[in-house]
């Protein structure tokens, strides 16, 4: 006896593959969605079919693009600077990096962090890459935009370690207070790294 | 000047359109999709194709069933009472109740629950189909098994007021403190409902 159509148990379940999306959730999202005007269904299955045939990376950077297009609009564009380079570990970090609108550099995704947990080494992220662009585009300054954590320093370190004697300007984010926390919320390491990098008042 | 390829962006979209999802969780969900292996976005797209067309309600109950099927499986089966009829208020509640393995009458979905603020009025729900098969099966109990909520309640209280003089037994879950949990840690409106339905021990 099924309490369930197959094809909701179905929907549920492919539901249940996205990252954090227990039965319960995707029960939620499958109900919702059988409820909701069919359009959004259609929407939803039209935009998953093309995800893959339509969207390539860019050969320098590694950015998302559309697909058949070689190089990322960031990176081509006269106006960026490509001897400044944002080096971040995946492609929605350039999202959130431009929303500030500051940066007008170009960027380097590395396709992750080093993380020997997850098995992913240095070798499987786009460091090569990022070496040959320094040389060829003559780099003067790396950004390490990776995350302020356990990866995302080693990620760093080995970075720095692999670029060597090359005259290229390293630096990274600075790690202090988030704007608008209050100091005795923060925790004691962020808190350390603050009082590291003070900066003249 | 795009940072996302557009396909990415309207896929991002459409996964917003879930119940609960901003952007930052249709990113992580999208680039998931994008990242993970092409068969997965496949079996969601083809799940999503088939929600609308391969699913139907039964003419009787309301559950959920595979199209052109007219009758529940749940209904139909001759091991299940059909005097005793659960009065739940969305498909997914029978699925809790079924869980539990000790259920063996019959289930009624309302399709909702009597909500001014939503603009749901009781002739929105599947109450006067209930009252129909109450008189055509004879119904002797029915569980008003719906939310322990504000809507919950008027909708139970509506149905009662509807069954008038009718000699159906009618019946609602247990309001109390919930299984595992301490009493320090329960609500009071839950531990005055537990004092109120107090049983002997």
């Amino acid at each position: 006896m099924t309490v369930l159509p197959p094809a909701l148990e179905l929907l549920i379940e492919a539901l249940g593959a996205l990252p954090g999306v227990g039965t319960r959730t995707a029960e939620r999202y499958a109900y919702y969605l059988l409820k909701a005007d069919p359009a959004v269904a259609g929407r939803l299955s039209t935009a998953l079919v093309s995800v893959h045939d339509k969207i390539g990376y860019c050969q320098k950077t590694f950015a998302l693009v559309p697909a058949g297009q070689d190089l990322s609009d960031l990176y081509t564009d006269p106006g960026r600077d490509k001897q400044l380079v944002a080096v971040v570990a995946e492609p929605f970090d350039i999202v959130a990096l431009e929303k500030i609108g500051q940066f007008k550099g170009t960027y380097h995704v590395l396709g992750g962090l080093v993380s020997p947990i997850d098995g992913i080494g240095p070798e499987q992220l786009h460091i090569a890459e990022l070496i040959k662009r320094i040389d060829e585009d003559k780099v003067k300054e790396i950004i390490l935009a990776t995350n302020a954590s356990v990866e995302g320093e080693s990620t760093a370190l080995y970075i720095q370690q692999q670029l060597g004697s090359r005259k290229v300007k390293i630096t990274r984010l600075a790690r202090g207070l988030p704007v608008g926390v209050d100091l005795e919320y923060a925790d004691q390491i962020t808190l350390g790294r603050a009082l590291e990098g003070r900066t003249i008042f």
